[in-house]
């Protein structure tokens, strides 16, 4: 099958994994004997080595950033408006490598893998994994493809907090750090609502512990609820407001308990939807790797010492529409980096998308990267 | 048991019922044939009948205002630093009655009382019920006690509504009208919250459709849930942050899922506290009351033509840091009485705890609800 020819995708992507026998150590405390990572690339590595851009990814997206699925035409990697040729991440300059996270439920080695020691699928046994860990795992990737140094990382929200890491973990081989929509740590209410899907999903009586697998069924009330709750917190309210107004769907209020407004008709969907693909455990590892991500607190809680081991440029976006982590949250990490005297950019985007700006096609943040990526040298 | 005595408290309150044998027919079409309110009066009638006061409850809070019971002397009425002698809204001054709505699980006809067509609990089948039903519910409450007008009628968020309807469903029978962190209709993100405690609650096992009366269980883990969701919304940001910080409760991560953040520990003992006592058919219709009130929607959306017909003098009071209806949504109706040549004060407070603050006992917010009382002509 031909998707119609388009001279700005990458084209038809192919989902590659990597294996690593060596075991991981996690910063938990446990230990992952082996394991996988699945990614894409996109674009040639140059002979040279110094054109690679690791692209990270957030809590429900995959290592498919780009291009299409040759036998799913329609299945457009999440941030393939943003990664192709003559694109803002120019694939014709740089190599990029989409990279999916130990843990995860998109072929990486995650919950629902099997665990060497039972032969049974991990569950509920399948460790609590971090930030670092995920840096960790993705370097051993970059020396498996032979990249010694990226050119740059980049990601928005949970994958800005790895594009950040990577900067504190491998100081010297990141040479510009992307890091959009992004914090230095959760607040209490980011937490909250983090614990709130968690217990929804822990709860759902088809969880039994995180050992579902074998019992035929998954804990899909739970994985909806949470979803649910993500959306309401990806959103500004503006946005809803202007994408759902008070909308009716039957014209007049019902009286019962079946969709009355446009919005619960949305957040259903969106919760079917979810809950038909994405693995709860993975859920659940997830909202804990972002609660627990705060590189200030074996600093005493100061920033700016955390970050001093950065050696990287930074170019830092926040979105004036985003409630979760809202602009003083980047401008707090911009100012950490300017006490160290690193090089930093910094763009505030009076955009409508909320949190989910970052996804979406903003003019003025699109030529921000371009030009970004533009001037960096290869 | 005696209580200590304490000269500013009502002292032992005594929870009464009205019973109502003329059907009321509801907005959404349905007819209660009879029906019971709970309440409670504080201080006495005044010969002349002129100093009646009614305080409308919002969500989980019922007729209970103030004092305590004589056999339950911990049991503290939800506004008991409001109202007693000598407190802002004076018993000495003022006869207060504390109204219950029909839809409740303390007391007047709700889900869990019996259908008299059936024999058994009304559950699923008990109609959805608005803030106009609640508000002739009442009339007919202040009808039984003899209070032809209220001095004034108060409440803050789904009890502001409350004391806005009254103006507009009985114009001649109230002269003040004390509207407090209130907004005159949810905005979509407010229906989005409401909408996933619902979805909560009616996919919980245990909910069997609204019919668990007579099952054995109650769908405690949705309610519990809904109760996490809404202590999001109560609290501000800020005050989350002052309140429990980044603190982990057992010193390090865990790396598991128990309880690792205290803002975790706050949600888990609130949701199993509200989950104990609350009954989720009464959550779900006040959910759909909040998301259905909309004076304005019978006048295309158009507030001032929708609140002319108000005669009370109003007092708004809003705080700065409530997100559940900030500032602005008040300032919405005052624009839209002053449209209207009312009689109106705001106030707007710069209080840190968010929706809750109505609560609360800020002198600022305190003082001014007793100069507003006290200016009441009797």
């Amino acid at each position: 099958m031909n998707a119609p020819h388009d001279p700005s995708s990458v084209g038809a992507a192919v989902a590659q994994k990597a294996q690593f026998s060596e075991p991981l150590r996690l910063k938990g405390g446990a230990t992952l004997p082996a394991f996988e990572i699945a990614y894409e690339t996109y674009g040639e590595l140059n002979a040279a080595r110094t054109n690679a851009v690791l692209v990270c990814h957030a809590l429900n997206a995959s290592h498919h950033v780009a291009g299409y699925y040759a036998d799913q035409p329609d299945n457009l990697g999440w941030w393939d408006n943003l990664v192709g040729p003559g694109k803002p991440l120019d694939t014709r300059r740089f190599f990029v490598v989409g990279s999916n996270y130990i843990g995860s439920c998109f072929g990486s080695t995650g919950p629902a893998s099997v665990n060497p020691a039972t032969g049974k699928p991990w569950g509920a046994d399948f460790p609590v994994v971090t930030v670092e860990d995920w840096v960790e795992a993705q370097a051993r990737l970059a020396d498996h493809l032979g990249i010694e140094r990226f050119a740059a990382v980049i990601g928005g929200s949970l994958g800005a907090m790895q594009a950040l890491q990577w900067t504190l973990s491998y100081p010297e081989r990141i040479r510009h750090s992307i890091v959009i929509a992004a914090a230095a740590r959760l607040t209490p209410q980011n937490i909250a609502f983090n614990e709130v899907a968690r217990q929804a999903i822990m709860t759902d009586p088809d969880f039994h512990g995180g050992h579902y697998y074998d019992k035929g069924v998954v804990p899909v009330r739970g994985l909806r609820i949470a979803r649910m709750i993500g959306h309401i917190t990806y959103l500004s309210g503006e946005a809803m407001a202007e994408k759902f107004g008070r909308l009716l769907r039957r014209g007049t209020p019902g009286f019962d308990f079946d969709i009355d407004f446009e919005v619960e008709s949305y957040l259903r969907y969106q919760g079917d939807k979810f809950s038909s693909y994405f693995d709860a455990n993975t859920y659940l590892r997830i909202t804990k790797a972002l609660d627990y991500f705060d590189p200030a607190a074996d600093y005493g809680g100061n920033l700016s010492a955390a970050l001093a081991r950065a050696k990287a440029a930074f170019l830092l976006v926040s979105f004036k529409s985003d409630w979760r982590f809202p602009p003083p949250r980047s401008r707090e990490l911009v100012r950490a980096l300017l006490d160290n005297r690193r090089i930093v950019s910094y763009l505030e985007i009076d955009a409508p998308g909320g949190h989910d700006a970052f996804l979406l096609e903003d003019p003025r943040y699109h030529k921000a990267l371009a030009a970004y990526f533009g001037n960096i040298e290869l």
